[in-house]
């Protein structure tokens, strides 16, 4: 016995995304099928709407409805630091700290040779760009992964040629973390790391 | 910052489905956001085709799109037995097995008063208006769960009146589970049903 195809249609959509398989695809089909119509057309016309409305900043390219976005053009934040990160996620999650007010960069990936992701791939060139006069330091925020190390270091190169100050985020043990339970390369570059008290 | 708004509320219509909470919302999002656009139109669409062209099938409640469904109108399944099902998915759970070949009928629920659903709620009627001489018995495949006994037990008594045997799907110990690890209630009930070796 198949499913009905609008309902095998849709069981597919859904596990296109990610970190959702064919059984959880189907069980959120169902939901869809049980539940208040409105669940079905608001998640319809917001995929829409975004694919729509969202387009890239043409100075940071963070997601916006507006270019340049509202972060570009918010005047109390500092124009002499762009803090550079992979994703809009990563973006928001160095606004939560509430610590950082200069300007971002979103690069939209790391590089990845392996994967057939090279510089050219990256939003790169508009953050040369934006390297003038103003800028006297970018902050490389990437995640300390491999990929993300990686991109730390192609950044510093294609940056300080420029006379721009590259620094990167510190790596170590995470605060409320137990020491025994770090891993040695984590333990390896905190020692590395370590500061004056 | 905020997101632009139209994020914002396709996490927030991502998020209403069952499993989903804000923070897998944000990553769905984002996901969608950078894949490619396919991702987001065939989503959108099938939403938008299953709620157009998805209906219940008159006779035995099962989600279709031409009515009665493919599984009333094939003339090789038994019209001498109606298995009672939940739900579409425990319907195709027992289709899975193989071993049952008659027909079927979806409730779209199970009787809990203490929310609020009733008999009423439940597609009873339809159940009824098929019991005529065809049918000889009625199985009822619920969970062995609160819910799913007390509607189990609610259709014995709206059936048997009618001259119809009421069966129930055995409980007991999965195949392949641990007797240790089995709990009291199911052990319970696994020794209640014994048979004859």
């Amino acid at each position: 016995m198949a499913e009905a195809d609008p309902i095998r249609r849709l069981i597919h959509a859904f596990s296109r995304l990610p970190g959702i398989g064919e059984k959880t695809a189907a069980r959120l089909t169902f939901f869809v099928l049980d539940a208040d119509e409105s669940v079905a057309r608001e998640l319809s016309e917001a995929l829409g709407e975004v694919r729509r409305r969202i387009r890239l900043c043409s100075v940071c390219c963070n997601l916006t409805e507006v270019d340049p976005c509202r972060t570009c053009r918010d005047p109390r934040r500092d124009g002499a630091t762009i803090c550079v990160v992979e994703s809009v996620p990563g973006m928001h999650a160095i606004e939560r700290t509430g610590e950082y007010r200069g300007r971002y960069h979103i690069l939209h990936g790391l590089l990845a040779p392996l994967d057939g992701v090279g510089p050219e791939q990256l939003h790169l060139k508009p953050l040369l760009a934006r390297l003038g006069d103003e800028v006297e330091e970018v902050i490389v925020a990437t995640s300390p992964s491999v990929e993300g190390e990686a991109t730390a270091l192609y950044i510093q190169r294609l940056c300080r040629p420029l006379g721009v100050r590259v620094t990167r985020i510190a790596s170590g043990v995470p605060i409320g973390a137990d020491l025994e339970y770090a891993d040695q390369v984590t333990l390896a570059r905190a020692l590395a790391g370590r500061r004056e008290l």
